[in-house]
């Protein structure tokens, strides 16, 4: 027999799949700090603040004991316990503990998500602006994205107007929302998340609601999209109010009827959730005043950044609601986010995220800045930008 | 317009995903312990040993200093480079660092591989017996597994021929093999995997090597196929022979031209691997001494087993040259094995995995034991199974 032509080296789903730019600005920035120099550092959405005391006591007991063992697919069951009994009390929503599901992270919760809703060619709508792992996580699946393109006028927020006329062109399999936004700190409030979840039960679309950034907010607190269709997929995660970013812990809620399939999927792709993390995450629900001053701290960077970048030239800001990022249109300034990116990290030592991270059209004037760091570093930075744009 | 017909709730390739049997032997072994019964766990392949002081002092170091970050998606540089230099030491091989990737366990290594190696609808040898999760997570990501039935009389090792026929039958795109191997401890010596990876170049298969029991052999070392093939993928794991399960921490080696595919796709899949696990893995690796007695203390409970298990007419037995399994054809008394399984666990308190996890054919006459508990827990089976079977 003839050998056949070696394959390409590399697969078609794999070469789709785009670099996440802040990540490569990390590690510019990272070039910088081993070369002696001091980088203010907003472009990731990592927070300065360290896991809640309780959180790492609960890891160092479980360190003693010595016992770090793989656990149920689905996480242990007082975690999916707790994690049901926040929806009772941060929300007044009655969940099952049966349908949380324990993740390796949020990134998890998106894998088993989409493999467990969509076949491949599927259409999920997503939001442009928007966090630039799902495009890279569908596109990885052989699912196609769709940017819904937001408008800063219409305060980033989705619309079902837009949705139906996506669906109408060429029909979508699902919807992707998430309340704080990235980049934008949007939130979709209760009546417009009613709307969407109306809008996918009409159509038969999927809801997916990403809510990394609940308690994030700095005006009305956050809804959840299970208040408003019991059917959606929830995603969730400790990296963000609770600080622990490379414990890799998140959860999801899910219908009854996907509990399962999740679980065949959890048990073969990822075992379990690292363990010590499982046990740290269900201290950290008795950490909230600890992690309220956190809060408090970006809040204060927050109305730092939205009364000085403005006015140091860096175009219109979007007044995030919530999460911790400030998306600006540098549309005066440039229209290569990326090199302005690269400027302003080598001349002013700031660090900050192109655009077109999160929109590979208006992204090109758009520049999205961290202040996950706090208040001193906000303050920094636009010292820093100040004599810089001088 | 007129609302579509839902989808169905579950995707296509979710519900072609099976269970793992092993773990609902675990989950009815759980039930039994929670009615106050003692169960000697011979169902999974988890160590009972903790993971190495070192491990767990470098985790507490890094608790008390508290930063718990993302890393480069890619692990922290220090755990590369002495991965990197574990092939020189181990085996002899140079591998730069810059071709380490370090994953959330082996299980990550899998969906890496898979997602950048090949394109949806691609045909994968695998071994029968073999893991169940290379099954799923192929079927799970539209792959199609091709099972090359082992043969007990061939040691269960796989040889070119039949990959050669499996391929002629149709066009196959790579080939996974495993050694030391689940279930059955088999090991492709240097010779075998040199001929495997001939046969893969010249049919144009890409070749992955799971090592995940390296260092666990009781009598000549594992090869790597890194030695035999550069071109192969690698993937290994801190959970085996370093006893550390629950810290969801592992490698692979790839080649060059992959690394910047690998590294978008954890970018996007997974961030990154769990800190602290990256922080105690490292540490792991001046943990030989104690490993070592571990590994001593397999070695005690494989040969009270390979000598008992067949003395107790539990059939016949294959004598395991690596890892902590022995792969049981139990043919003249059951045909079942699920159902044999379940009357053990209740009947004599001793849980199993039936062989249909590993092999969906030969597997309803095949068990494997995991004597991953050591002498002791092998000792009190061994009571059990006399009484049950006399």
């Amino acid at each position: 027999m003839q050998p056949l032509p070696p394959d390409p080296l590399v697969s078609r789903r794999a070469a789709r799949v785009a670099p996440f730019l802040a990540m490569d600005v990390l590690a510019a920035a990272a070039v910088r700090e081993r070369r002696g120099d001091a980088v203010v550092h907003m472009e990731v959405g990592q927070p300065s603040a360290p896991a809640p005391r309780a959180a790492i006591a609960a890891a160092q007991a479980a360190l003693a004991a010595g016992r770090i063992p793989y656990t149920e697919a689905l996480g242990i069951a007082p975690l999916r316990e707790r994690i049901a009994r926040h929806y009772a009390e941060a929300y007044g929503v009655a969940v099952a503990p049966e349908r949380v599901v324990v993740t390796t992270g949020s990134s998890a919760g998106f894998v088993l998500a989409f493999l467990s809703l969509f076949d491949a060619g599927r259409r999920v709508a997503i939001a442009a602006p928007g966090y630039p792992a799902y495009r890279s996580v569908l596109q990885a699946l052989d699912l196609a994205p769709v940017g819904l393109a937001l408008r800063a006028e219409d305060g980033f927020v989705p619309n079902p107007a837009a949705l139906r006329a996506a669906h109408a062109a060429a029909p979508l399999a699902g919807l992707l929302v998430m309340s704080p936004a990235n980049p934008s700190g949007t939130m979709i409030g209760a009546a417009g998340l009613a709307a969407l979840g109306q809008a996918c039960r009409e159509l038969g679309l999927r809801l997916i609601s990403d809510e990394i950034y609940h308690g994030l907010t700095y005006g009305a607190p956050a809804a959840t999209a299970l208040a408003h269709d019991d059917g959606a997929v929830i995603i969730n995660s400790f990296s963000k109010y609770y600080c622990m970013t490379g414990w890799r812990i998140g959860w999801m809620v899910v219908p009854e009827a996907l509990v399962r399939p999740i679980e065949r999927l959890a048990q073969n792709l990822y075992i379990s959730a690292p363990y010590l993390s499982q046990v740290a995450a269900l201290a950290a629900f008795e950490a909230t005043e600890e992690l309220e001053a956190v809060k408090a701290d970006y809040a204060r960077a927050r109305a730092l950044l939205l009364n000085e970048l403005p006015a140091l030239g860096l175009g219109a800001v979007h007044p995030a609601d919530g999460a911790f990022y400030l998306y600006a249109d540098v549309a005066r300034l440039t229209n290569d986010s990326i090199g302005f990116c690269r400027r302003m990290l080598d001349e002013a030592g700031v660090a900050a995220t192109p655009g077109l991270d999160f929109d590979p059209e208006a992204g090109a004037h758009h520049l999205r800045f961290s202040f996950a760091g706090g208040e001193a570093e906000a303050h920094e930075a636009v010292r820093r930008l100040r004599g810089w744009l001088a």
